[in-house]
């Protein structure tokens, strides 16, 4: 189907494209959009119904929304602006550049503009700057009859319906009802009788994070979001929180990687970005294993008399690394996921000692069959590699099984804990261990 | 309100405790269950309503859940699974013990336990292993009004009512039409005139990390599931894809920390199998760093000579991983989110490279100044180490950003080139590096 679309429009068939394209989703009619270059992207974006071009625009790269912009007349775009929700809305105006920005708010009325003000001065990921305003409000006084009949007046401009909100002359949240109930029920039922009054609910500073753990503790489609003196302010949808999940892991998968997170798209962050945004770790990292350097020349004249030991060095540092990590990465997780508590250090702990004497042996044997039988290593040196493997792998699992949950209790972030931070601290203990163990069994 | 709850179930007032618990949230409620004694939980979850207690067992922990079963009368069992999503039964009944499954069936009828082993033998993580039966059904020639009656009727077994599915006689998908547009449109409108024809839907066999990228592309809060000749079969709602993506996000920060993925909870996990899924990839790890061993070994001469060289190595390695595992990260999260496609693979190469260069400069300058100026190394060795710190982080970046994509070329999982497999490589290649520039610079 795209494809035949794509064909029309190669052929400059645009009445036949008309016709096909508004038989198709929208996301996909944004992917096509993509695939074309400027002019004919224009001219496609054009063809579509009003109603079809305002969300399709919501899906389209931002590069491609200024493109629109820029030669759209202002009829144009306040068609599209009036179309969206505000919180697409306020998506949109964030990302684009300022003369951009103008044009948009120059085509919205007075009101508009003042809540698209109020909107962007929301902090960065809080509940107000992701929540959107059309939600649909009864009064508990209503019966079902009268609330259906308010829904059906103003429900278009609604971005859901599925749940509605009860307040007081002040605003103030009493209840939520869901459509489910009001169809269920009969009409002359009042609001009041039917409705939830166990709400949970969002302030507008929550923190985006805080927010999607509620919507998956719950299992929730939407929530309402009030202001201090719990006056319903706005409503946050499952389908933002869906995208800020994937943000959070984006995030967290970045900063164990030892990134300050970002949540540009790779293709679209330019190499300094991108560089800026890694080389302060590494070079904090790399200042780090410098101290593991000098643990190295403090046994100079160890490794001056049986060189060979330098040979294990990459092998016991990459499999502490490994270990430790290991550790980390589940332990960071567990507490991301809230199955992981701070009470449950001792736990954690005793665990990852058990799994590091288990995961140590088995490693111990294997290491000591290739090295001794099949490398024919001499046997204090086999030992001593064999033993400092053995206290690494323990140490690296209880060192990375502990420090992310130590984090968390010190109020840090437990992702910063990840496997470069652990792989330098293992390194330096393992480092340690081999050439005291080395100086003494060798009798150096 | 939970702790409130909780001191009247530690003083024993259960009939203060049964009115005060049914004004909080299922979720809550189970929650208050966890931290209970096994006599006191039970004693709590007999109190609850019927309708209450279904939801309520459908959120403790499978412990929990076995423990409450064991005890409950066949009459107590058909009552929580009559009022249980069948979706929810099945995700019950994989994690019970097999006594425990006999006791749940036999409290079904006949009808139900066909369909239950049904769902039990479609294949794991599949559309059919996820999907629920309770949808609503509608034909094209129902009116709108008709059609809210028959909502009305059935609606309240049913997992959700705000979309419902338009079928023929032969249970074939026809269209889709939204509770919104139901309520929003004229009586006597046919459905037929108001339905979605473009329909996405998915396939019973369909993976659920494929399911959960078409729930996220599309944006959509429910989705159809059709057999093979476009019957539909049931239906997969937002609120089961939020838990699959963060499952799905589990696995891969898993893989990428050089583990077998595991759904299971850590804290549930027991020491030889947490142990199992971490030792394989450790042994083929260690293996192959000792490789990297061999290069030093090879170069045992002029280690010898220089014995200091030695004390770099942590840092190069070290750095090389670091650089590397950030590449890769960002690399393998951008085609998990489809961000990155494999016709990409140039422009990633040449960022990589760019960002390479740009880090590594940087390094080596810091990395200069602290050497020479302040260990006040020869100036022959510091020129080695930062050529081969260099040479380190740009291969490390091109390699770390060009691997995963390779990987998905060859259609296996990204998320293994990771971390632990880059290091290794680029540990090789920067020892390499390392001491051949060594043995020329030095002239040894």
């Amino acid at each position: 189907m795209n494809q035949l679309i794509m064909n029309l429009i190669e052929q400059g068939k645009f009445s036949e494209v008309r016709n096909e394209i508004v038989k198709i989703n929208v996301v996909d009619i944004a992917q096509i959009l993509e695939e074309l270059k400027v002019e004919k992207m224009l001219i496609v974006f054009r063809l579509l119904p009003k109603e079809i071009a305002a969300e399709v625009f919501s899906y389209v790269s931002s590069e491609q929304r200024q493109q629109i912009i820029e030669v759209s007349t202002d009829k144009e775009i306040k068609n599209i602006i009036d179309e969206l929700f505000l919180d697409d809305t306020i998506d949109i105006l964030e990302e684009m550049p300022s003369n951009i920005v103008k044009k948009i708010l120059k085509n919205t009325n007075q009101n508009m503009r003042e809540i698209i003000n109020q909107f962007l001065n929301y902090p960065e990921n809080s509940a107000g700057s992701i929540m959107t305003i059309e939600y649909v409000d009864l009064k508990k006084e209503m019966t079902i009859g009268e609330a259906l009949e308010h829904i059906k007046r103003t429900a278009v401009d609604k971005e859901t319906i599925n749940t509605c909100y009860v307040i007081d002359n002040n605003r103030r949240l009493e209840g939520i009802v869901s459509l489910r109930k009001l169809i269920l029920n009969d009409k002359d039922i009042v609001i009041k009788d039917i409705m939830k009054t166990n709400i949970i609910s969002i302030q507008t500073t929550m923190d985006q994070e805080e927010i999607a753990s509620l919507f998956k503790k719950y299992d929730l489609l939407a929530m309402p979001v009030v202001d201090n003196e719990n006056r319903l302010v706005g409503i946050i949808t499952i389908d933002d929180i869906v995208d800020i999940i994937e943000q959070e892991n984006t995030e967290d998968f970045q900063k164990m990687a030892a990134m300050q997170p970002s949540d540009e798209e790779y293709l679209k962050t330019n190499v300094f970005t991108l560089a800026k945004h890694r080389v302060i770790w590494l070079m904090v990292l790399m200042i780090s294993a410098t101290f593991t350097g000098n643990i190295i020349k403090k046994f100079e004249d160890v490794l001056q008399s049986v060189v060979i030991l330098a040979a294990f060095i990459p092998m016991l540092m990459d499999t502490g690394g490994n270990a430790g990590s290991q550790s980390a990465t589940l332990i960071i997780r567990g507490l991301a996921l809230e199955e992981i508590k701070l009470k449950d250090i001792l736990k954690v702990l005793w665990k990852e000692l058990q799994v590091g004497i288990i995961v140590g042996l088995t490693l111990v044997v294997v290491n000591f069959i290739r090295i001794y039988y099949f490398e024919k290593t001499d046997i204090n040196i086999t030992i001593t590699v064999c033993s400092s493997l053995f206290l690494t792998v323990v140490l690296a699992k209880v060192i990375g099984g502990g420090l992310p949950i130590l984090a968390k209790k010190l109020k840090l972030d437990p992702a910063i804990m990840a496997s470069p931070l652990i792989t330098t601290i293992v390194d330096a203990v393992a480092l340690v261990a081999y050439f005291s163990m080395s100086s003494r069994l060798l009798g150096l």
